[in-house]
């Protein structure tokens, strides 16, 4: 078994990478060659944990295996992030443990890349201006990963907390990109793209906000009863997903789907689009996805990330 | 992270510790402190695998975490053995993974401790005759927890390939214990502890085949369709198992459930015995315990085999 450690990940992993890794999968997802297991995600009753697992297997990436671990509330008090997970790859020929990799670093990559798939594939000719819903820790993953496929001018954002709106501006400093602090109303009519990446339990962008061709990555909604759009936006849109089951039980679309705003064959899969068999935004003005976060996505950069650290010569071999 | 080699083991868990382990985890679910996650078991459609997670959480023992593996039909044509896990242990306080353990000899331990704790409980008063069934690769280890809590005498047993009954006799002659291969008729009448671990998929043993007072242990069956008993003979027994949802759906319960000849009520928990709330046999002529085996049985004897690693200095240690 090879084992990489968190530590490790950051000289390893690189945005570019992360996104062909999301892209290849979100491509085998569509076309049958991949699929998620059911999720397991269970409230231990201990530490106010949520733990479970995501797992999968790619039939073309050959990576089989699962994300272990949740969200523990309390972590930050003792100087611990508190999304703690880790990644275990699999010999699909084999059923033997292949790998371990620290998962914490590698789901903030993941995410990203998936927005900035969509953003690929979906952002309106021409968008200039980014605008980022949420300030927190993956917020600048986000804005970085987005930068990279799309050559924005501007960005805009918006934070519940003001005071932490420092990361978006020194994040858009970093990518020599002008940063400006504004209200969802601005915001929703001036960004060509907009990233929301929150934990919100309640619309933030309103129907009316939006104008103009769009395309919104919505990411933080991943619970029942999280949300982030208001059910109007999304009835309205052009609507595509990571996992279309996972979008309208545990992601953005359940709430519009529960308001009997929309059906589910009114989404469609980013990979379609990737592989070209979906086309994509077509005449909509505007474009969402809904990205749910999908165990495969870990199971991609896990194995790129073995794979690199192998060549490195830094990945720890250890019999089990 | 530590790491305890699939290779070490054998050198370091005893039947003595599996059986200790087993017995303290099933009276932690009889106490509600411990409960078993949804398995996840998919037939991943590559080498006709059948891959998956069996995942719990022991809020007394503070052991979390799950078994990821599965069965590689093709394995045994490459020298590999067909039945592949390994066992995650996380840091209940922080989300972290602890420990990778390999789970192969584990399996095979903690279930054959499974059943010794139902014939340390439930065996018949003066016990002297244990009956096999089933000769494969780990009817040896039933065989040896069985004669660890209880003084047999004598051991008969059946397969249905006969050729492969060396196993039985050479493990009772290693008990010193003399051996007799019989047909099921005589087993099921002079045998007063009988345990069945087969891979059969219809009835073995029959109603008619056991007279007087009778504890079976029926470990074979954890899949739709497995099959070791006469469901006339489950209908009139007292009935055990370790986790009751699973016993009626993938246990040898599952049978005289569909046949409506019993009703979930009537199925107690092992646990429940341990702790003394259920009274166990009681004036019951026969007594089954349905071992269909659940995660948390992985997680106690995996915790035992970390500890006992640790204190031998043979637990590797990797950051990850």
């Amino acid at each position: 078994m090879y084992v990489v450690a968190e530590k490790d990940i950051a000289g390893l992993m690189t945005p570019e990478a992360a996104f062909e890794a999301i892209e290849a999968v979100f491509a085998s997802m569509a076309r049958r060659q991949a699929y998620n297991f059911p999720v397991v995600r269970e409230a231990i009753g201990h530490a106010d944990a949520l733990y479970g697992f995501k797992g999968g297997f790619d039939g073309a990436g050959l990576a089989l295996g699962l994300k272990a671990g949740g969200y523990w509330p309390h972590n930050q008090e003792r100087g611990l992030i508190n999304h703690q997970s880790t990644v275990f790859l699999f010999d699909p020929d084999s059923g033997r443990v292949s790998a371990a990799v620290g998962g914490n670093l590698l789901t903030a990559l993941r995410t990203a890349a998936a927005s900035a798939v969509s953003i690929k594939y979906l952002a309106p000719k021409g968008a200039k201006v980014l605008g980022m819903i949420g300030a927190g820790h993956q917020s600048a993953f986000q804005m970085r990963a987005a930068a990279r496929v799309h050559p924005f001018e501007k960005v805009i954002g918006w934070n519940p907390h003001p005071e932490m709106l420092g990361r978006l501006s020194d994040t858009a400093a970093e990518l020599g990109l002008p940063f400006e602090a504004v209200e969802l109303e601005r915001l929703g009519e001036e960004a060509d793209v907009i990233i929301s990446i929150t934990s919100s339990f309640g619309p933030l962008l309103m129907d009316d906000h939006v104008k103009g061709p769009t395309h919104i990555a919505a990411m933080g909604t991943d619970t029942k009863g999280k949300q982030e759009l208001d059910p109007g936006l999304v009835a309205r849109a052009r609507l595509f997903t990571d996992e279309i089951a996972q979008s309208v039980s545990i992601g953005e679309y359940q709430h519009a789907v529960a308001q009997g705003l929309i059906t589910q064959d009114r989404i469609g899969e980013l990979g379609a689009v990737v592989t070209g068999d979906d086309a994509g935004r077509g005449d909509a003005e505007v474009t969402i996805f809904d990205g749910t976060g999908v165990g495969l996505q870990d199971l991609a950069v896990a194995a790129k990330v073995v794979e690199l650290a192998k060549q490195k010569g830094i990945a720890q071999q250890v019999e089990v």
